[in-house]
């Protein structure tokens, strides 16, 4: 078959198109209760009562939870639990519930009640006595000397507010390097703390029945979140099912792991009310009770030497992770090692990267994962050495890129690398020969800019990574995959069935993949790092193989030729002259007390997106008003399985770039929180906000992925803060080192330049 | 571990005394419609003209289905369509809906509407008008020349009438072997059709998106009617789900393939209205609309020596199988092989099978499959061959059983052989020694009687009959099980994880086996023959010895030591001075990307099950109330795995027998179908009608059997009723020759042997 390289339609589509998608709030059980939490209204503060009397005896509520009555086994809620390699230990700093709340929404209570109106009722009648204690919110601040400790028993034994450890990654020696450099530059940049704000908050349904727990979920990863949920509960991940609802509106890593807390706390309510339990959060809840993106501190130093070659590079980093650690350590670590360590042959590298607790909620996985914030730093960095020896910036980006066999610090081969045909093509594509560089004057002035970088296309080797598959062919030859993959809306499911439909030689008609249920499907890690497309491919290249050598073998036997002849396409099997239908030969062998099927397991290998996003923008000096024109985006997926919904992730990754680089920023009040919790006061981009988005699939033909594949689902926004802020440079002369874009903070940056 | 053999509490008791267990009725989606069924009055008409308009306008009404707009391909509803052997070509004789019904009730329409309420106003707004046609309902008088024809296009082509084939079964020279005989005697027996009448009638819910269905379904065997549903609807199998509501009220083989039709019925009015339809069969529908049990004639001579050495049995039977096939024909091979054929060494037999096509609804499959039939005509022979010869007529059983290494007629060895043990224990616990041939006198009469006979474990090899088998270890150690088997009730789900808890050496309380579902689970034939522990056992045997292997050789590696030196119980590893956990062991190898699971196949193999009944009755002359007084139950289950459950099938086998013998006839009105149609009409035997029951188990050890264990689902009922005939017999000098012991046949009975 020939599916790969066709944008073929999703499989969900005419569910969605005519409303008929049903997701986790669409539920409805049986004597199902609704559920509601009691959130602490203190950054940090020790619970000295709490009294649940007057909620357990409102009519309709039939569970109060809390501390008191629930597991207080520390646990962690993002998949890091378990996909940590031997020796390395997460941090395990959560409970259920709290007495001592670490920010503000930190759970205290929760009721499972007849009603969602009851419940909230309920909610109210709890008292909880507070002694409020001393907080901090700024990942510098709290790595001071005597600043206030959030997590005293988890924290790094050695650092106050260091959560897990300091990450180092050193290549060369970065002293020696300087020392080499003919000149030096450096940066710093401030990012904000932003939110996922998938369409679907987080929930869950749970019920509880002869001692096993069955929980409805929007995770990313349903196989870990059955771990974790056995972990915290003290039951047998064998008694645990964790199956997602029909769809899922988008996740962007917010749901790695589990669901915010949904899923334990509708479990433990049903536990105790022994009815099934729908938690859903509010919008609010999501936004702020959540795990979002990491803000915090880059500084950077690069030098190099006058023709322009790169000889080192220091990055420090202070990323803010909140109350908890979720992915705090390795987010940071891959900040590193992808963001600024991984796009440029620089012999000298130093990261030092700080992993810091404060008391907001907790920052963990969102698209990119780290990568963004290093990419930001690194990119100012070249960006200004190119104004040093007054180079190209574009040409200076491809005298250093990473090549062709290249390793950098990497521990495996990198694959194809077509890093500097991404740059060309969206150099092109923008007008950068044109337009970059051109003196502007008058009001409204434009810019163009261009970055790029690389991510990975799932976490091996450096966390615990596997897939597992297993194929059968029907008695009717139609084909079934069972994958413990979820769908989270990018369309992966239908890109996988496309690869299992070339590989096997079947019809897209006739097959079924079935995911997301961990009592349906074998163990997978699920969907984070990049890795769907990429990872399950390959398990299934290696499974296709085994079960298309039955088939024919079998095959060869019935129809008396030789094995070596046949060919299965099209769902027939062929050769020698003969032939036979997959439908003909599945049911004579079913006749015969046989089925063509098998189970396959792989460790993934891993091989290097790349891409280079070039922006064009405009700004009103006078109003401070930056407006991105257009981001051509060009990235090299390796090859491209279904052009409309690889399209879909880049253009889809470009537009929360844009937010990010423009209007997205959780603002914070203490004492009250974060205030913009609403799609009305956190600006992601409208539809009548989004630039011309040009993307351009660079297909590099990766060595080690099957049909040439690479992970794309998380680097479409990897570049496109580096690319608007060289663009507003381009256009004002000024370098911007805080984002989002705001015509506040514009102006005032153009002021203090001298520009306006 | 050590599980086999002790009664652990089943899985599901929690949920069922706590009232929490939801049926198919229980479920609600969101939208979800609500089906009725427009049957036909007359037992054969042709549809001249149908009028769906008016339904179709009524408000709430959002699909309307006859033969008009659903696809008329012909099929079967039960499993035979697909557990059919190579070379046999099931006979498909139905369609969805039909203009040309054959029975009272068959459809020829459904409506599915916002309420049940508007669903049946709509069905009365169907217009139809009919040309009756002319019917027969007698399987004798079918088959005499002139007899209206029922299926003119399936019927057996060279005999009107006869569904299939007519079934032959010969060993020896029956007629020479009568020329050897010193006694010969004859017996008839008229049976009654009967029904299941299993708790919970039958139901479906279904539902259609993207192209998949999805039906939720109280079907026995969910992967052959997966294959059924996607046969009648032309659909690739991959994209039909069939799964099982969380519980089901019993089956008794009524629903072996689908049920009733409620899933195919479900099917099109969901993918009509696009919207989840459910289906629930009124008692009334499910009664006189689903298949029961096969009612007829039966006929034999039986020859003997004068020694008591039996020598010839030539038995024919006439079974009404009514409008459709469903299991018409294997039933009648059943009843003449394992029924006439199975428990006594007769070195010439003959059988002549007539599966009957009649206008009353289908008979199919009900606990017993045809053996309960042949049973009483073969009991019924070997008491009068007794009674000719002056002899006990338990010695004379034991005399003419078959003994360990016998084959009889069975392509196939036997294994254990447990008869005489079962006739020896049943006679000891009714008192046989003692109460046997005592004259009775006066009103109130006892009387003992005894019957025995055989069964078949699984439909192997006469049928296509496998077991697919996953099993895997979860990152903490704990088991997990898919077997695409039912639970109707029976606990087979405890009992087999009861099985492979032993075999696997690890507890029921970190263990979880999935079941009953298409997409979760491997292929399964599912649950019919007896089948389910004796073959999910030996396909289990055969995945746990895989699995242990996998594990103790990681294990020996992880602990550097030799493999053949350790060994797995209660969950550790343990060996050469080293022992480590199942959880540490599994979570160990889940670091380094690698789960201990595998999946495997198996064609069981088949062992006969054997047992004996004995039963002792009292009879009030006068008023002809036959009043079963105790029923002892022996059986040979190879091994007993659980007691209590197996106490449970052997038991309630017991007393469906008891109904049948005394209390259950379906009683048909021309003109009007069957007019007992409920629970109040129709009696199967109360709490207080129940009889002294008292289960023996012999534990023959099977030597193919997994721990030495046979089927017990089916053979409780098989030799209830010659037992009681027997019984009746010794308490009033008649042997009645049709059932059920009404007092008003009795009376008559009595009346014409001159008893009173």
């Amino acid at each position: 078959m020939n599916y790969c390289g066709t944008s073929y339609p999703r499989n969900d589509g005419f569910d969605k198109v005519t409303g008929r998608a049903g997701f986790t709030d669409d539920i409805y059980l049986p004597h199902m209760l609704y559920a509601k939490v009691l959130r602490s209204p203190y950054a940090h503060a020790k619970v000295l009562s709490i009294d649940t009397s007057a909620a357990e005896a409102l009519p309709g509520v039939e569970a109060v939870c809390s501390f008191k009555n629930t597991p207080n086994k520390p646990f962690n809620t993002s998949a890091t639990m378990i996909t940590t390699n031997p020796g390395m230990e997460p941090v395990r700093d959560q409970t259920i519930f709290t007495d001592e709340p670490k920010y503000i929404g930190d759970e205290i209570a929760a009721v499972a009640a007849e009603t969602e109106a009851i419940a909230e009722e309920a909610i109210k009648l709890i008292k909880v006595e507070y002694e409020v204690l001393p907080a901090v919110y700024d990942p510098k601040e709290a790595l001071e000397p005597g600043a206030p400790i959030v997590q005293p028993k988890y924290q790094n034994p050695e650092h106050n507010n260091i959560c897990g450890c300091i990450i180092n990654i050193n290549l060369g020696d970065v002293e020696k390097g300087f020392a080499e450099a003919d000149v030096i530059v450096e940066a710093d940049i401030k990012l904000p703390r932003v939110k996922q704000v998938q369409l679907e908050p987080h929930g869950a349904v749970a019920t509880y029945k002869n001692g096993e727990l069955e929980i409805l979920s929007t995770t990313q990863t349903p196989h870990p979140s059955k771990m974790i949920i056995a972990y915290a509960l003290d039951m047998p991940e064998s008694k645990v099912r964790v199956a997602n609802p029909p769809y899922i509106g988008g996740g962007f890593g917010s749901r790695i792991g589990l669901s915010g807390k949904a899923e334990l706390l509708a479990a433990v309510l049903a536990m105790k009310a022994l009815k099934p339990v729908k938690l859903i959060y509010t919008r609010k809840e999501d936004t702020t009770c959540s795990d979002s993106r990491h803000g915090g501190y880059l500084h950077a130093r690069m030098g190099a030497k006058k023709d322009g070659t790169l000889v080192a590079l220091d990055t420090t980093s202070w990323l803010n992770t909140g109350a908890y650690c979720t992915f705090g350590v390795e987010l940071v670590g891959v900040c590193g090692a992808c963001g600024t360590a991984g796009t440029y042959r620089i012999p000298n590298l130093k990261y030092v990267g700080h992993p810091v607790y404060t008391n907001q909620q907790t920052a963990g996985a969102f698209r990119g994962f780290g990568t963004p914030q290093g990419n930001s730093i690194v990119e100012a960095c070249i960006d200004k050495i190119a104004q040093a020896l007054n180079r190209d910036p574009l040409d200076l980006r491809k005298q250093n890129t990473t090549k062709n066999g290249d390793r950098n610090w990497f521990p495996f081969e990198l694959g194809s690398v077509g890093v500097d045909e991404c740059l060309d093509k969206a150099a092109a594509e923008i007008g950068w020969a044109e337009k970059r560089g051109k003196k502007q004057e008058g009001n409204i002035r434009r810019g163009v800019g261009i970055a790029c970088g690389t991510h990975v296309s799932n976490a091996a080797p450096f966390c615990v990574d596997y897939n597992t598959i297993q194929l059968q062919f029907e008695q009717d030859g139609s084909f079934f995959i069972r994958s413990g993959i979820p769908e989270l809306g990018p369309g992966s499911t239908t890109a996988i069935t496309q690869v299992a439909c070339d590989l096997m030689g079947v019809p897209m008609e006739t097959t079924k993949l079935v995911f997301g249920d961990t009592y349906a499907t074998p163990f997978d890690i699920g969907s984070h790092a990049t890795r769907t497309l990429y990872s399950v491919s390959q398990v299934l290249e290696k499974a296709c193989k085994v079960l298309k050598k039955d088939v024919l073998s079998y095959a060869a036997n019935f129809l008396g030729v030789d094995e070596a002849e046949l060919t299965l396409d099209n769902a027939i099997v062929s050769g020698a002259g003969k032939e036979i239908t997959m439908k003909k030969l599945c049911y004579e062998a079913h006749l015969r007390g046989k089925q063509f099927l098998c189970t396959e397991c792989n460790v993934p290998t891993n091989s290097l997106p790349w891409y280079a996003d070039a922006a064009e923008v405009e700004v009103d000096m006078e109003k401070g008003i930056v407006k991105v024109l257009k981001i051509a985006a060009a990235h090299d997926v390796g090859k491209c399985i279904n052009p409309a919904l690889c399209e879909g992730q880049i253009e889809g990754g470009a537009l929360q770039g844009v937010g990010y680089a423009t209007t997205e920023e959780m603002i914070y009040v203490e004492g009250k929180g974060f205030i913009n919790d609403t799609y009305a006061t956190y600006k992601i981009p409208r539809a009548d906000d989004r630039p011309e988005l040009k993307s351009i699939i660079v297909e590099s033909n990766d060595p080690k992925g099957t049909f040439g594949v690479k992970g794309i689902g998380e680097v479409g926004i990897c570049a496109i803060v580096p690319a608007i802020l060289s663009a507003v440079e381009d256009a004002t002369g000024v370098r911007f080192t805080e984002i989002p874009l705001t015509p506040e903070r514009v102006l005032k940056g153009l002021k203090e330049a001298g520009k306006i």
